[in-house]
């Protein structure tokens, strides 16, 4: 919500600017529009296989639904299940995992009550979690060569104008000034498109992909130690505090407290 | 198929722009062409051995000859043969061999039945594996190479057209402006023609390659892993595992229950 | 308070140069700053999660405040600690951890009080490192983006005030240079806010960000090898020796033989 | 021969256009000339010891030479020797030692046939081959080094050309335009100087470099892993089939065999 | 002594092009300097910490007073050293660390006589040699972000001109082009100031601080080897082997050879 409102904000500065200068009206052009268009689709699908690129168009509205949750409810659902499993047995968490909508944690218990060793555990997930970085790093670099591609045909564009402008130059006699103007004008448009459509479409959201995998990265880290930990028979309570380490002080909360006191209560 | 339309769409997008601007017989100028082209590569074959070059034109054909196949089947036939090699006997692969039309499986295979150690195996075909992918990576470097050269060839050419029309301004009379126009009209059309090769061509091309070699090199991965577990007689289920867990959830398939039922109902 | 006084004395050079030769009023335009502001912020609100951004905003304030503090003390520290941990026990330490107010240190020690085994302490320790490194490199990403972005979108303001200005030549009648002039210098003016905001306050905050954390990693590591040593019950001596060859030949000193003489004096 | 050709070629289409157009005479101009490489021969003797800049020119005339030759007849020496040292002795070796001129073979099989141990013969072959390749490497980085100072000499040259002539400007009466013209032309044909030296010689040589360090890295690869196999006295068979992974499919050939049966013969 | 010839027939053939073309005077604007100066000094000040960037102009004058020298005496005195140890002990060794000059023997002839284990030796020196490179290639990270800043600052100054003089357009009258003239005149020079910064100083002599370290790091290798393999008694010639391969063939010498020889004299 405060991210939406904060791009609103940014962008709404940006053509308030715009409009109190002059008319919008004198940017529209559509083919300095079909220009960069069609020149960066061509260049992208030419790059990358459809799929991939169809695939991207997935993950952007994905993006912007909802920002990615403080990982420490992972840590929390390690902790309680390993309380669980030391208390009673590794087997016992098999009716957990129908409740869990975490793959990767899903993944990873499915190992463990399955039996498999630790090598073998740590070898699968970390396989999955390289291949989730490979299919999301695909995406941002989709968009980031887009973002390569537009300014590129955006100056195609304007030569294109100038091209086309400075031919007829000399023959449109009095009014030269003013066919000279507008002929620069159409032509510069183009460059316009490129750089807008970069800087503020293709270039963030490649940095947002970027964000987001950094994230999940950690996220899925967090899970495989915490499986592997689980599995060791390890400490709830060293499990918890390795676990923590790897998120900022101040979201770290003490799960183990809260479990061993709800259990005394009982 | 669905691609070839794509970049088809996005190009006539491209020309079609034009085109409604002016007429495009303004955009054809055979020395311009000459400069990029005999610029670019002549710089090109200064850079890299012939041969190399040579060789990147074969594999440009069959670049868009077809979209690289699902890796799911190299997963499919290493658990067939993984069952088979458990019920019979490693040797018993060697009749196999002749069908498979994958190099890379092959040779994995032949190392197996001739005994060589798993160390050996490894060693030979990863080095397989380097080799294949810096021939596939020169390939993408000749054509990046070429996308930064084509833009500082097309510049080159424009200086040249501005030299050539600025010695002769002022000698011109009367149709100055018109002389003018023409002559900055014909030298930037080189900078034109540099930038549409770069970004319509050489960059897009690259990039393709790259996509290429990562998916080969992906397939080749999974090809080493399961000849080594084949040979150290995995369990054909967890072989499928692992290797499944190389592919994104939705190309995933469970081979083995396919042939156990194959099994059961002969 | 040098480093202040340094960049006053060059950014007033830098002013006094642009008073000198004009006066300063023409450089001020509201509309160019909208969209230079407006459209970087807009960028990398998309591109960072907002929480990110205002975090910087935060570490801004505290970079100019005071420079970072020498690292020899981390050592004399240590060294005095594994003084005490040998004389008496590793327990004593445990009225250290109040007085001392780095944060890394008390975790480590307190591990150490705890009992945990050295790769555990070592796996927190690193875990905590790799954290704060993230965290920082982060904010330092961000103001590069933001570096990358504000001369973009000076150069698409200097696109939109040539567009207007372009439209409306011609129709000015005799003041057409003067127009121009008024024109071009408006357009120009983003260009200028882009590229002064990108190089005298984005991209060296982002450099500054980055030494911090340069000085905060060697600190660290200081920390971690300093406590796992004192842990071992190493020799104070050597533990000196081997902390020491972290730091410049200047900054070193020899705390052990400062105890070594205290100590005998009582 | 034919790399010769393909170059000529494409420099000979590039000077046909530039003729074509107008006189090449108005692209002489000493003065841009010792700008550019006065500007760029002053910024390379600062960044690098003469000796290396030196030495660099004495590598350039060797480049041209010849091309690389076939790694394999390395295989096949290996094979032949690990052959000879299997059916008589390491020792016997040594009258070959003589014959050979390949600098690390000779290395390598002198630190055998000394009887040192496996480890420090890599060491000290792994050592030669780090830096072979910091040599070669070093010539690669001056020439992309002057490619990068050549552009921007050209340019301060145009700056230079540029300044000189605005002085002038409205001083020269009639033929303002006639002097105009021949300034500019003067002033970007220094721009042309930089960017031609930049894109048809040191870029492209430094890439040329790069591809020859490569191919003697493969070599020097190949001659250690064969040189340590033939001392681990491991079945020629077997280093062949080894060696041959580091060469692309069609340039392997069966050495062994071809042994095999000479020695049948005899 | 020839580098600095080298580079004064550079900048001569350079700065004589300029003069030969028109005067010099044009080409000094006391602004235009304020500009570039005050705006990079200002940009490196925010940058990095003060210190760093004084200790950089020590480091300044240094570079230019002495080639490095040959590593081979490194090499020499180690054999010498290691020829000494065997013959008498290790001990024998103290009265030569008062002759020595290079801090980093010295260092480590001091830890192996006062005993302490190869790998905390090995450890301490290669601390040494990481924190001796973090401070040169700060040293050259500063040169190059220099580089950087001054030709924004030269850009930034030439929009301040042109605005400037844009302002002023149509109020001139009657020489109009010739007050355009300089006024452009004027403004290019902080572009021309900027790009010769940083091509004939910022970035040459950071070029140059990377060779000094790349040498200084090789030479401490040298002696991190050397001084361990010396410890552990190894025989001096399989040192000087080892040792020799880290220098091109041309700078080795057997300096074992004269040893013997001098001792069998004796």
């Amino acid at each position: 919500m405060a991210t939406l409102l904060a791009i609103i904000t940014g962008i709404a500065l940006f053509f308030f600017a715009i409009i109190s200068q002059g008319g919008v009206e004198v940017f529209i052009s559509a083919p300095s529009m079909m220009i960069v268009l069609g020149g960066t689709l061509a260049a992208v699908f030419i790059s990358f296989p459809l799929p991939s690129v169809l695939k991207v168009a997935g993950v952007l509205l994905q993006i912007f639904k909802k920002d990615i949750q403080n990982p420490s409810w992972v840590i929390a659902l390690v902790v309680r299940l390993s309380f669980k499993a030391r208390q009673q047995s590794l087997l016992s968490l098999e009716q957990d995992i129908g409740v869990i909508d975490n793959r990767m944690i899903k993944l990873g218990l499915e190992l463990v009550i399955d039996g498999h060793p630790a090598q073998l555990i740590r070898d699968v997930l970390e396989t999955e979690l390289d291949f989730v970085q490979i299919r999301h790093r695909r995406g941002e670099h989709i968009f980031r060569t887009a973002g390569k591609f537009a300014p590129s045909f955006g100056l195609i564009g304007t030569l294109i104008g100038l091209v086309q402008m400075l031919q007829t130059l000399g023959a449109t006699g009095t009014d030269a000034a003013n066919s000279l103007g507008h002929g620069m004008a159409l032509a510069l448009i183009t460059t316009f498109y490129g750089a807008v459509m970069a800087n503020l479409f293709f270039l963030p959201v490649a940095e947002k992909l970027k964000s987001r995998t950094d994230d999940e990265v950690l996220r899925t880290q967090i899970v495989i130690e915490g499986v592997l930990m689980l599995q060791a028979g390890m400490n709830p309570r060293i499990i918890e505090r390795k676990l923590n380490s790897y998120l900022p002080p101040e979201q770290r909360a003490s799960y183990y407290e809260d479990i061993l006191k709800k259990q005394n209560r009982r």
